[in-house]
């Protein structure tokens, strides 16, 4: 099964848009863990463990593992994912781009090295950057459209020929880059005006919205300018507001979280 | 001494506008290194030992690293270079994009894990994405604007209100994201009218110009389009052309290729 099929049933197993996002800042970890030189892994895999029967996916953010010399830890942890929840994909959030030759490494290190089943990739280089994801023929790339941050509108809002930036990026991936069918698109929460034009622009391609929880985007907005055609279509992704729901209780406090956040993003469906 | 301080004197010192880059490929290693379970760094370590008098700065690539697991040997390897050419700044070459609290995991990850001197930014995201960088302040930043392979111009040559996408990012460079004087900028080699546009619009900006070498960038026309009113100004990065010029002896045949190619670049000043 590819990335987008393996999307498309985790969906309809799990009933749920949620993606947790795995962004592990060890200053919010509960005090048991304050000693463990594998934390970063353990309250990971106790997150993972407590709703992967409640999300479509997992989106492990690389930088806050890499800021810690923690790449053996996210090794690990998709491959407890992979071992434990074989049917959730992993969507390896690295953001990378670069010119071919060196996309060929960033690709090695998401697909073989993390056994990622998608990444995040930044559009700025363009077509070619992105070929060296593509020949991984099952993996799925998930390209930044338009972001959630309030900065994103200095290049993304920007007039290009009578559309704007992100908008010809979703042009030029359901035209162009979208020949495999690999690609998905990003797109935040905070924009939902945006996120009707790109599912315009898109038909049914997958979105991934970062930006529900602590960022503060609205579900019912979301929901209603962005599901596809078959009522998903859409990878909702919510990191610190599950993650740190409850200092002690890490577990408890996510699956109640998720629980709540899947449960109100179906109510809108 | 800050990262634009330090380039200006190894611009100096060494005479020379060359940048060699470090992407290290073990298939392309001497055979004696095949059992070193530290090539990587022994391959790179040789390099910079051979040609630290001939450079301006070196650049390591991080995906070189991160797809063969050699984050550390990238650690050893930079405090390699600061410790026996304290006058030598490096730049890490990671093209991060992130919204800002990621980046601030990005930035550790560069400035404190790494310690690098200044690090590549995809400016995709827009301004705010950049702040946790600067939030160093000796290092500096280098953001992507015209990138030397076949496809960049896919967004960059994109018309925004009379100007390209990649001359809307030289400006808000300058107009914005500079004001603490801790920016440069990447043009690629293989585009140099487009070098003497962004040098029209920054001024005295430190360009820097990967593309020379294996992607073929003409040094002459390099130099006529993009060196600033000191002569100086420009990075001028090439990486396989140096690191792979002799198979079995690197140290010779980079010492012989940097030489060559900075008194070339020198010829045109």
């Amino acid at each position: 099964m590819n990335f987008i099929e393996a999307l498309d049933a985790a969906w309809k197993k799990n009933d749920s848009l949620l993606c947790v996002g795995l962004d592990p800042d060890p200053k919010r970890f509960p005090a048991r863990l304050a000693n463990d030189s594998n934390a970063i892994f353990s309250f990971c895999a106790e997150i993972v463990d407590a709703t992967a029967d409640l999300v479509c996916s997992f989106k492990p953010q690389i930088a806050h593992f890499a800021a810690h010399r923690a790449e053996t830890q996210l090794e690990n942890l998709i491959s407890h994912i992979h071992l434990n929840y074989p049917d959730i994909p992993v969507i390896l959030d690295a953001k990378r781009g670069d010119i071919e030759s060196t996309a060929e490494h960033y690709a090695a290190e998401a697909f073989v090295r993390y056994a990622a089943d998608a990444v995040t990739l930044n559009p700025y280089l363009g077509g070619d950057s992105i070929l060296p994801y593509l020949a991984y023929p099952g993996k799925g790339i998930v390209l930044l459209c338009r972001t959630s941050n309030p900065g994103s509108g200095d290049l993304q809002l920007l007039n290009v020929g009578g559309m704007k930036l992100y908008e010809a990026v979703a042009h030029l991936t359901v035209a162009e880059w979208n020949a495999t069918g690999q690609c998905a698109l990003v797109v935040g929460a905070t924009c939902p005006t945006e996120i009707g034009r790109v599912r315009e622009i898109v038909g049914d391609l997958p979105l991934l919205i970062p930006g529900v929880g602590a960022q503060g985007g609205d579900i019912r907005a979301i929901l209603h300018a962005g599901r596809a055609s078959s009522g998903t279509g859409l990878i909702i992704n919510s990191s610190r507001a599950i993650l740190y729901a409850d200092r002690e209780n890490p577990a408890e406090g996510a699956r109640n979280a998720a629980r709540k956040t899947r449960d109100e993003i179906n109510r809108c469906r």
